[in-house]
């Protein structure tokens, strides 16, 4: 398996790219697209959209920052399920918009840190995971948002699961997470 | 789950923007991410976008034709490995431009069909798999799309495998198709 080890400029060109990726594909599809899911208690498109926003403002820069700024406590807890209230009353295009403008602005402060090889491996608290380094929580935004991108993409075939007919044999995707 | 018979309009949605997905995903993006692989006679980015332009040549609209013309004899094989030979020489980029203007036709030439409902549940034979609906076909083609998607989010998420450090416990992704 390819494996790489983290580098800030290879990070950046993913992170800059999954806004644009996800406006790509959900931009004024059909609800039976967006609001599926994939069983109870899974999020819909629309729901991970707003998952995505709840972390640029809570996760990925402040844990930075707090990480910069040498602070012993640990992180704030992560909130997995603020996207139910915060995407209240909002449409799946505001809210890909919202996203893109965060990500936007949090790139721009990732770029403005001029983070050095010694910054990378400074370590912060993570209140389940313990000690983390730097790397590791911008590796993790990086594969959180590939993360997500495949469970969207995993969430709309299966709307089309029974409609393939014999071609499910096929089509691996049907069965993953089930 | 949510699960939806097949609508042409709603197939097409899903079609026709998997081409500007996955130009956002992987246009300009570094070798280390496009040309990653899961594991031994896994594929990269790079040649699923081979492969999905053997598709749009040889699959979906050549198949739909076929069972439209009423044939009796089974569909051609298609070839999974056609795209190591057809790719070679090609930069990612030109395979990006090539699948977008094939699938850009393959719409067009399938909204030309004015598929009626009785035309949706025409039967074909299917080399291995037997008797298929027309619907069946062009479901697995939206469905073939997104699983694509999301096997190349999915193997550009394992180049981060081990940068994630302790967070691999959260990220599921890294544990599919293991």
């Amino acid at each position: 398996m390819t494996q790489s080890e983290f580098k800030l400029d290879e990070a950046v060109a993913i992170l800059e790219r999954t806004p644009a990726t996800l406006k790509a594909m959900l931009d004024g599809l059909p609800d039976i697209w967006t609001r599926a899911a994939e069983g109870e208690g899974t999020w819909s498109p629309y729901d991970v959209i707003g998952h995505l926003i709840h972390g640029e403002r809570t996760d990925w820069i402040p844990r930075a920052r707090h990480i910069l700024a040498g602070e012993t406590r640990p992180f704030e807890s992560f909130d997995r399920t603020a996207q139910f209230t915060e995407s209240q009353g909002k449409s799946l295009v505001e809210l890909l918009g919202m996203f893109a403008a965060l990500r936007r602005e949090n790139v721009a402060a990732l770029l403005n840190m001029n983070l050095t090889a010694a910054d990378l491996e400074r370590k912060g608290l993570h209140p389940e995971l313990g000690e983390v380094r730097l790397s590791q929580l911008l590796a993790t935004w990086v594969v959180h948002d590939l993360d997500h991108v495949a469970q969207i993409a995993r969430t709309m075939a299966k709307v089309y699961g029974q409609a393939t007919g014999p071609w499910t044999a096929y089509l691996s995707i049907l069965r993953d997470r089930v």
